[in-house]
């Protein structure tokens, strides 16, 4: 994996590069589709490429490794040739799945024994394994294990967790160095920033992880409930430190003003089931604002669900069809919310990449803060 | 409506010809979606028209009249302006629907008194006010209100459900020929002919309808459960009554096989649910044959869905990954499954089509009815 910084923004840190994989090229900013269990809700490959224009998607490696399971992904020679996207694909390390499972995890310095959601099966994932998974799902950039401390995790808490995230930063590193990979083509691991809301947190882990000189670095242990104010001072601290020739991936952020306000801090990837998850309950990102489809006053509107939207669904339903269809309960009604909202968010990263590349960001990013968190 | 002979099968009964709407052509044999609630379940339009390849679907008057109902339909400027599909649309007259509702709804001569299985509200259905409802639906074939009796009634019981449904349909015409299109363009009305298992009683009511002299003729009150072998009788003495120039459409019907066994017959149009509810569940419908996609033997099949198949998912996905969507519970298996499963059966119509025309239909249909009954 190669990064290419092509400009910088005068009026903000934000940058505009180009990361190239063995799967093709990703300019940044980039917005990632997650494809939890290899596929992206209610939408098909066909249009993550053609509608949605998505560059990289992500995999979760916990629910990969269940279901599959990695005996039929490594027979299918990996992701890619499994569900047949040919372009990157990045993949967690199922830490963030594995710590939601509180009661049915075990935490040691080893790794975490946890139950399966599905069947209650016993599994252990350890920095090593979970390496290992990764390399059979033939990600293109693979992510360590890390433990995400809770958002409203004390001091003492918070340190522990960041303390043996970085020792298990240690052992996923050399499990990753010492492997190859089965299918041919590079990987690359990401390690991950931790340390919760605390400064001084994260200014030592920021220096423990640049330390590691990888291709890429990660943000992780943020959007977990804490005020936004406070993400945003954790990414300004956090960005100062992570060296600028690397691309900085934020997990797991955010709203469309999340993204604006993280690429002037200088983040270059995203990722987030926002998109998806909130479209599948009727909350429309547009270039206007925030739209409830399910409210009663778009029962007879008949104009498109965003005249600005650049994906088909824009403008081959209305806003009245659409409310229609989330209202009787239909599945298509899904699907167009995932693929407008995912289109938007693609639009929004491209924009930003554009107004960077122009020297015009901070003036657009003012304006469009404002308007894509307006509720209409 | 117009309707054009332009084959007829030298080996057996089947025809092919050419049903000119307001919103287009047909050519036939046809099989049309069902789109219950103005959308087919898990498809997107644009899907039905460049990978289905569908000609017509079907919408359903009970549903469309719940929700959104006529009040936004009429808005709207009718259900083809509603959702954007701008082919033909055939709506059935909610008489089905009505009817299995069994412990909500109250039969008179009147109409039928029924309750809503949304919110139990109370509705009243007439020969009447269901042309009036088709009419803001603004669908460009109208179904006649009817009974369908079930497929066990006894022969009292079914002599005087359809004798009911004679007149009904005689005040269906009434209102049908004195009221007009709400939006400017022609559509016609399709009487239904009953009778449910008894020769006589089927050769009374086709005759009954083919003296109405309509544009079309539809069969109902088959496959509701009676032996596949009286179904094709039915259809057999029907046919023989119902004008050789009007296309003949049989409701409901049915599996692969069913069509071509039926088109054998005469039997010009066809709509099921059968291809994508079965098809949610995981049955798909190749050439080849039924796969049941879940079963574990597809867990490590990587070849594609249906290797003939038309549609752009047969190549896109393979067998094993869609099975891992469905044991996994994606949306995108059904999503998958019914893009698939519809573009088969509309290939099927096709293929016969092209068969009547060459005159080898009989030869290829004895091979066919084989083939697709085939458990994979
Ligand atoms: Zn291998
Ligand atoms: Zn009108």
């Amino acid at each position: 994996m190669t990064f290419q910084l092509l400009h910088t923004d005068s009026g903000s840190k934000a940058r505009h590069g180009l990361i190239t994989t063995a799967h093709g090229q990703i300019p940044t900013p980039i917005f990632m589709p997650v494809g939890t269990l290899g596929s992206v809700k209610g939408v098909h490959f066909k249009e993550l490429r053609e509608d949605i224009n998505a560059k990289i998607i992500l995999g979760n490696t916990y629910h990969l490794y269940l279901r599959p399971g990695t005996e039929i992904l490594h027979k299918a020679g990996g992701l890619h040739q499994f569900n047949g996207w040919d372009r990157p694909i990045l993949t967690d390390s199922g830490g963030y799945q594995v710590f939601s499972l509180s009661e049915n995890r075990k935490l040691s310095e080893e790794g975490a024994m946890f139950r399966s959601h599905i069947d209650g099966s016993k599994h252990f994932f350890t920095p090593e394994n979970v390496v290992d998974i990764q390399r059979v799902i033939g990600s293109d950039i693979m992510m360590a294990f890390d433990e995400c401390a809770p958002g409203d995790a004390d001091y003492q808490y918070t340190k522990k967790s960041m303390e043996r995230t970085h020792r298990w930063l240690k052992r996923g590193l050399e499990r990753f160095d010492s492997t190859e990979a089965h299918y041919g083509y590079e990987q690359t691991f990401f390690p991950i920033v931790q340390g919760g809301g605390y400064r001084d947190l994260r200014i030592q882990s920021a220096e423990t992880i640049a330390a590691q000189g990888r291709q890429g670095n990660a943000i992780g242990g943020l959007a977990v409930g804490e005020p936004t104010e406070v993400m945003y001072e954790m990414v300004e601290v956090v960005n100062n430190i992570l060296p600028t020739d690397k691309p900085r991936y934020l997990m797991g952020v955010g709203t469309p003003a999340n993204l604006l306000e993280n690429i002037a801090l200088g983040v270059d990837m995203f990722d987030c089931v926002m998109p998806t998850r909130n479209g599948r309950n009727g909350m429309m990102f547009t270039s206007e604002g925030i739209i409830n489809i399910r409210n009663e006053k778009w029962k007879d509107d008949f104009s498109p669900i965003d005249p600005n939207g650049k994906s088909y669904v824009d403008t081959a339903y209305s806003k009245a069809y659409l409310r229609h269809l989330f209202i009787a309960g239909e599945m298509l009604a899904s699907q167009i919310a995932s693929i407008h909202n995912l289109a938007f968010y693609l639009w929004l990263v491209e924009e930003a990449r554009n107004h960077i590349a122009a020297g015009t960001f901070a003036a657009w990013k003012a304006i469009m803060v404002k308007k894509v968190a307006t509720r209409l």
